[in-house]
């Protein structure tokens, strides 16, 4: 191609991204509350499949649905007996979030797939789109339709797992016509995927804060969350003395700060620890507080470094508790194994964002995605684009329109080099 | 009397006012919560206030309801000239509260008219009991009654004092059958008073901690009230490094580390700092909160301690947030002023208590009451009773029998002494 004619071609598929990227954004449960909700399994997220799928088939793929709802568009290569390329992300949001998470994996990854269709590439492997169902957590767990494509979702985990109004994903499957009982018909086989390939923005500022537009993962961090409860005596807060009280809240005080610190001087320099939860009982301005609930997050690629920090922050707990008279509960909630990227990945992303020109760093991802879990079974790597402001799940997260373009062509560069 | 007709009358007093106490109990807006839940204004509130009127008159007393819904039961003395004496406390609750604080005040009143009547006493003033309307914050603002007999309430305050739906404190006296125009009505003239005295479970653990029945008060304690509101950035937990936060609860955090510190710190080593309310946004686990309000409520006898422990906090507040990058935003709430309470009554309980052979002891009131806001027109003072574990404003408040017997006891030689 002449430099005009792939101009002309870079401009015409940014447009068509930036476009679907804002066609997708209007299925909306609250649009009032200015950001996105569309929630897996709901007539809406439906809506949104459907209109996935209609691009893909623009994009000549052929469309399957697995049994928990997963949408996977394939194109077919010149050995269709070879492990294939996976590609993709989720559709699905939080509450009230923005337009980019998920939805540039998804959108992004059929722009590349135009874009190697319009250089003329074949791939010998075949390549298959993917739209992960439920990598939000509306059941609590997020990444619900790759853990099942893993294996890791048993049938009695679908009756178990609610969302906050207290409906079983089993119900929302069957709601959105899928059969429960077919879970198992899911899985993938790792002998059948080569690798897998996520491009996502990054939900952080690392890029922004070094003025970079593309990071190629080497790791994703995973968390370790757990509920720490502190109860002491819901006493008047005029007429209690100091020296007489056990505040729950007072402990619970202590701990956040403890968190932040541990994570702060972890022994790996990239664990992160959050109090994002707290819950005060009774609650009111004149009562001692009684008891004080923490929702606690420590995430880290480096598995022994985040050992370290959960394992310091209960002793700490312990010791807080034991000083103020406290009762300490300790609640486990989620604790997910972190996975190394697939050097074969790595360097395929590397190798195509060095062709193009593009500068890249090299990161781990602090958040969790669905590529995380399947790492666990096959070959994973993951591209990252700059979030502005590091904002997301929020109506305000945005990446630059020259920031998606990159993300896409180097996802491109990467998918040609694996399928060859 | 004769030693045994003596303690006959004790049983059997200390009966009815158990009998009285269990009663009024039934008057419940929400029984299945295990308290009791009966706020000012209410129909059941107004049930119960006619109970206390039958009451009342059993006790000889005639009644009369102010244009706020004070209810006042006067017992005629030899010199209906003379300024009068004034007892009595409320008989609202908070949510879900127990069945002592503020009832004993006024049942314990009524049975102390019935232990004077018996002993034949014939008071030179007279006796006035009183049950205030609204000691507690319906209306966001507790006392509105004493208040309102104080001559502190306005009558824009009657539409500006809104309760949790949103009721005005205007619409409530109108459905409860008063004329919010006529507060001015309310108002009593200190020149008719000789002197208050109150009865009250003490709400803390004080008198417990040393074994003691009788608490005199010197005096009462009264909040300064405010809300700390500290704004970072809200981004994702996992992917934002430790060094790009700006944590709104970490600094909340230090914030309530500081209120207790400053509190046990005091110069006065009186004042009491709690931090009751902890409100996170957006409050999800996987989010670095972005903003964290703190309702904080600082309670001394003595108001320059308190003022140092205020501005100390403040502050430190301050400190916090800018070495965090967090705005700050403070908000009052409310900054009433501690009451000393009169020698003349302070006197009275004293040689009350002693002619009974009871030990008792000086202190001072954490929690603020209607004999706070009455003590800034009228000489007052208070009796408390312990309270078990310290507990109250929760269906687990208790007071032994024999405790409140021997406060109903002294309350009434204070009343004979006041009123000769």
């Amino acid at each position: 191609m002449s430099g005009a004619a792939n101009r002309l071609r870079a401009v015409s598929s940014a447009t068509r991204l930036h476009d679907a990227i804002a066609e997708l954004a209007g299925f909306n449960d609250d649009p009032g509350a200015g950001g996105i909700t569309r929630e897996v399994y709901t007539p809406t997220y439906g809506a949104a499949l459907e209109r996935v799928a209609a691009w893909m088939r623009e994009a000549g793929l052929e469309i399957r649905l697995d049994a928990v709802g997963n949408m996977f568009g394939r194109w077919q290569g010149s050995d269709p007996g070879a492990p294939l390329v996976l590609s993709g992300s989720h559709v699905d949001t939080t509450l009230n979030a923005g337009r980019y998470d998920g939805v540039l994996g998804v959108l992004g990854a059929i722009e590349a797939v135009h874009l190697l269709r319009a250089a003329g590439t074949a791939p010998r492997r075949s390549i298959e789109l993917v739209a992960w169902a439920g990598e939000e957590p509306r059941f609590g767990t997020g990444c619900v339709g790759s853990r099942a494509a893993a294996g890791h979702l048993a049938r009695a985990d679908l009756d178990r797992l609610c969302d906050r109004d207290g409906t079983s994903m089993a119900a929302a499957l069957r709601t959105a016509g899928f059969d429960p009982d077919r879970l198992a018909e899911a899985t993938i086989d790792p002998a059948g995927v080569h690798a897998l390939v996520e491009l996502h923005i990054e939900q952080g500022a690392v890029l922004e804060d070094a003025g970079e537009s593309i990071g190629v993962v080497t790791a994703i961090a995973a968390p370790h969350d757990l509920r720490l409860t502190l109860r002491g005596a819901a006493t008047h807060a005029g007429a209690t003395p100091m020296r007489l009280r056990r505040d729950a809240l007072a402990g619970a005080a202590e701990a956040i700060t403890l968190v932040e610190r541990l994570a702060r001087e972890s022994s790996s320099g990239t664990t992160v620890g959050t109090v994002g939860v707290v819950r005060v009982r009774p609650g009111a301005i004149n009562v001692v507080p009684g008891a004080a609930e923490l929702d606690v997050d420590v995430r880290d690629s480096d598995l022994p470094a985040r050992r370290e920090v959960v394992e310091a922050l209960l002793a700490g707990a312990r010791e807080i508790a034991a000083r103020r008279g406290l009762e300490l509960e300790i609640t486990p909630i989620v604790e997910d194994t972190p996975v190394a990227c697939e050097p074969l990945v790595v360097e395929a992303a590397e190798a195509a964002a060095r062709e193009l020109g593009l500068p890249f760093r090299r990161m781990t991802s602090g958040a969790y995605h669905d590529a995380m879990v399947m790492g666990s079974r096959v070959p994973i790597g993951m591209i990252f684009v700059p979030s502005a402001g590091g904002i997301s799940h929020h109506p305000d997260e945005h990446t630059e329109p020259a920031d998606l373009e990159r993300g896409v062509r180097v996802l491109a560069g990467t998918l040609a080099r694996l399928a060859a």
